[in-house]
């Protein structure tokens, strides 16, 4: 068996913005996490601003993560080196001189309420290359959202929602057929990649029928799902009384990104978002509706298929591919294509 | 050290018939195991008859035990591809066109309360090959039986049961010295090994003292271990009085099967005989009496063992032989002649 | 990433005294720990001495520590070999011969309450290399002692102690900044290293000034670390009123020697002693106080900082180094060039 290559170095797109947390989750104290294998951590500074580090002291490897927040910066659990927001070390308590050997310092952008992190040349951390996830900034609708953390490889999470189908076999309590029997067209514009499904003059799927407060009303019924490397996503489902057009439709969107921690574990940002009600109770029961079906249902599924693929690369166990998986595999091809270039700039005698 | 090159594929013997479940164990949900590292999932069809199929979706890598049965045969559960009993996708509800590509279907048998499969050449799968167990189908005789789940590889467990001294060491309330002290001898008839210990005029095990109601008096004991390939063992405990004939004696066979889930863990099927009482609580000590056994005495020594071998081959660690080791020793070279032989015709040119 | 080399055999430091238990831990039962991945077993004779022999029995692999002590030695569990204090088999109930092969014997010597063995060549095995630590000997002292079983390279461990600026972070209840801000220096004498730390006028950590009787007084301060290879250490406070002479100060020292199992878990044993009070109270909350500091602040951080390494070698890493690291970088060279030199040897045509 081939070990899947995607383990080796070089083998995430390293030029991307990945969330690595909501903003609520980030308090007064310091949050560390692992993305594409780097050991990152997080603090906000006196005016709030968020800061990302390398996570691991240069000295002795420590875990920053577990120091504190001091004036100059944070302070190692260790011993007590201090790095400031530039991750030059601010303060060595041990000798006049201060090391020169800092720890990585991350550009940040907190959008959508999202913190999104990039890791590749700082000079290419563009904030306008994150995707647009309007629905998120827009008064008429609220939403709630969350963090999942699951075993797998991050590509399995796209396909996972690129193909919605899935959700007629494993989340059954949905009635989500019309993920099945729609319609289902698949575009791509760029390096984006749209699955769109119509299915006419029907009942949506309980989720949307509920959100959208169209239960037991037969409508015209879209989602369209797109797709940005590497692994953000939005799912919009689209109800409307049939022969509407879609312009007037009521709206469901969601975002959904994957941002992989290694090969092996992936941080599942999800939010989902329904025309305003300011119904708490409502709230709350959509909220529990997805964790449910992402705890329960997607996780232990992604995890079982990843471990029965042992450790063999995706394309050398030769899938059948159905008509629904076009859009993971635009997505796949898309996102290996974007990471062959970025290695090969790196390997190129110019760079 | 050099890593157990039988965890290389091609290192089982894959001609061979292997018990993968009791047949009361499936009932009419799915059944998923691993054997011989090929996941396989089990079913009932609608006239009772059990089927064995590959057990990962080939779409998506989906295990299929998770599935459900369905009138056509089993769903997947993840984007419900239907496998009909030949292993074909007999329903495909995405596309009009059914993939070709299907799931491997693998001969089952059942014979002796036992579900075996087959997972070689099919066209080899000859019913006959089941080595016989009388007991468990003569109404003279009762049994209980059960199925244990253990670290460490399967040839460990046949070693336990060819080399019974063990018990007189490990399985010390059995008072079992009558394997250790009695006459052994060591046989081998074609692929089949024989272990036969006899010990005249004395009180048997305990075990076998009750099983065969001869508690207290002096006995002639035999027991004959016998093992066939690739791990299929019967022990039969006799006793008589003193000077009678070994065909007069009242017998206490049991069954010992080992199937190889990896080169790591073993399922360990097993089964006690004695003759009818027709006594359910009787019945119920002496299955507590081998699970106690089996469970906290045998699993626990094995899993040790195979610890300390510490990923080296059996040979590599130049065991001491002593006397008692010949049945093994002949069984570890029985079985190492005919996966080397299997080997050699699948590399052969004709093949 | 290079795997750390010192996994591979003999990266180890064969010729040394290892501290495998304390004498008060070994009973009349046997006893099983694996020293730089070595299976070992130690058992008291009837005359009360202590011996090691290797821990797996050369039959069929089974760890003789789950065995019994018999007259004649140690009987192995599983087929009841018994294995006598010069590690030949004594008993074999199998056969009329006796197995050659035996267990290797390895040299003990019970010194300060510590068993300490030697796995390296018999002959060298020279009681005068242990170190010596006077205190536990000396009545006008009393100690506590135990052993901390924790994740990590053992050197891992021997920096933490010979860097105690750690304390004033890591240990914060102590107040133990002395450590940080006292004069410090480095001394090499062979191949026994210093750390040496005086800090004048000032209160000294809390646990010295618990331990010394001298709470709310200010004193003069001096820490001396003494190192020896592979990872035997003393610490030793010592107070003294202002100005006076460093050989009146009332002296707090303790003893710390990490065992690796292998080269990712290591054995912590430690003592610390104090001028005698007999006060059993005061006994108990000084030994409360080391466990916890020990288990919960020193074991975890270690154990962060060897899972952040990846695998990676410390000098692969490039560290950053202070001034405070001069004590381990030094115990670090000295060690490798002892284990260079034994393995020269191993390799070099005469031997």
């Amino acid at each position: 068996m081939a070990r899947d290559n995607r383990t080796a170095k070089g083998n995430f797109l390293e030029n991307a913005w990945y969330p690595i947390a909501w903003d609520a989750d980030l308090g007064s104290e310091l949050l560390g996490r692992t993305i594409i294998t780097k050991p990152i951590v997080l603090f906000r500074d006196d005016e709030g601003v968020i800061h990302a580090l390398g996570g691991r002291c240069p000295h002795r490897f420590a875990p920053l993560a577990r120091g504190k927040r001091v004036e100059q910066g944070i302070e190692c659990p260790y011993h007590g080196l201090i790095f400031g927001s530039d991750g030059r070390c601010a303060v060595n308590p041990h000798d006049d001189i201060v090391p020169k050997t800092g720890v990585p310092v991350y550009p940040v952008y907190l959008r959508y309420g999202l913190i999104w992190i990039w890791t590749g040349d700082n000079d290419r951390a563009d904030a306008s290359l994150i995707p647009d996830f309007p629905f998120l900034e827009d008064p008429t609708f609220e939403y709630t959202c969350g963090t999942i953390y699951g075993a797998g490889h991050y590509e399995l999470y796209s396909d996972n929602i690129l193909d919605l189908s899935h959700a007629a076999y494993l989340h059954t309590g949905l009635n989500a057929s019309a993920f099945l029997i729609g319609q289902r067209k698949f575009e791509q514009d760029g390096n984006r990649i749209w699955t769109r499904i119509f299915h006419p003059n029907d009942y949506a799927s309980d989720v949307t029928s509920i959100i959208c407060d169209v239960v037991d009303k037969k409508q015209d019924h879209w989602v369209d799902v797109r797709w940005d490397p590497p692994a953000a996503m939005t799912v919009t489902g689209l109800v409307a009384d049939p022969g509407q057009p879609k312009d007037v439709a009521i709206q469901s969107p969601s975002l959904h990104i994957f941002t992989p921690e290694s090969d092996e574990a992936t941080f599942y940002f999800w939010a989902a978002a329904w025309p305003r009600r300011n119904d708490p109770v409502f709230a709350d029961q959509v909220r529990a509706g997805f964790i449910h079906a992402f705890e329960n249902e997607d996780k232990p599924m992604i995890k079982a298929q990843y471990e029965l693929m042992g450790g063999d690369t995706f394309w050398d166990l030769q899938p059948v591919l159905l008509r629904g998986d076009a859009g993971g595999v635009k997505a796949r091809r898309t996102l290996a294509r974007l990471i062959a270039h970025e290695r090969e700039q790196d390997n190129s005698p110019a760079s």
